[in-house]
């Protein structure tokens, strides 16, 4: 229609989950239906930007130097859950599950992707450990190869002999799923990860 | 998590067909994943808000004081399809089944929400009739009771008894559709616009 507007579109349609059309219909209300909301969107964003950083300590997004979660004195200090991206914190979070206090690495070990440890968050993991004096690690991280092979190496290489259970987390049938319709990969986990029935 | 990230969230979760988790995996995407794309989201949006306007004409989004599409020598200029709004004359474009011009009227009468013709894009399109020498009027107008008064108001009140064909668009199944899935007010006017069959 116009160079601005397409350019818009391209900028949109980069977003996450956004397709051809959907990021048509938010180009056109912020543009035509809506033009008071524009301001404040670019306003927020602006702000975000500005003053959203990383936590030093876990790699959550913070606006002072350490996250709300850190800062948080009713967290557990010495128990760890590691997630690959600040969404999976979002997540656990939302569930009401975890106590303690978390590390984000920003991804996995992939050589094929050519991440090795070095692109990870790991020099602050291995800083908390020698002066959090943790005693728990909970690998939340996904259930592939990838997520395999960077647990492997946080046991192996981060943790080595310290005296801290590290333990990944369960994986099965999600909550709701039946087996009909689980995929082969699930179904290995789940029968793997089989607890006994009392 | 922090405040400017909340806001950021409040803003995402206003535009069309974002909901909680897909403005939370936007702001998170941008803030963290891909900070690279926050300076051009934001740089698109100020200069679409900034150079795009309405064409004078006919009320579509345009750069210039005209739009591209009444800028085109090679529409028909005398025919002309008259939609509620701008994504309505893109969704006309993409099917390519429209040569002519367009007019929008940025919403329908609806005097249940307080939208009289006051409100809508009229007086440009009594210019148009004056100035343009049309022949034909096509109403693309939505097939409820709104859309129904908007078309009666534009017959009776803006094109009266000047000699100009005006039509309203076909009614009926929509492409792909079966009988037994449709609902009642699309069978009603399916029937009532039937064709004869040779």
């Amino acid at each position: 229609m116009t160079p601005a507007y397409e350019q818009l579109l391209q900028q949109l349609k980069r977003l996450p989950g956004l397709g051809y059309r959907s990021a048509e219909r938010i180009a056109l209300e912020l543009l035509v239906e809506k033009p008071e909301n524009m301001r404040e969107l670019i306003e927020s964003l602006e702000k975000a930007s500005q003053q959203v950083g990383r936590c030093a300590d876990c790699g959550n997004i913070a606006e002072d130097s350490i996250c709300a979660v850190c800062a948080d004195p009713r967290r557990q200090t010495r128990s760890l859950c590691i997630v690959e991206h600040v969404p999976d914190l979002v997540a656990v979070e939302r569930s009401s599950a975890w106590a303690g206090r978390y590390h984000i690495l920003h991804g996995k070990l992939s050589p094929i992707h050519g991440v090795g440890p070095g692109d990870l968050n790991l020099d602050s993991l291995v800083r908390r450990l020698e002066e959090d004096e943790l005693e728990e690690i909970v690998l939340a991280l996904s259930n592939d190869i990838e997520g395999q092979a960077t647990c492997h190496y946080i046991q192996e290489e981060i943790v080595g002999d310290r005296s801290i259970r590290v333990s990944r987390i369960g994986f099965g049938l999600p909550s709701g799923g039946g087996v009909t319709f689980a995929d082969s990969l699930t179904l290995k986990s789940a029968l793997e990860g089989r607890r006994s029935y009392t």
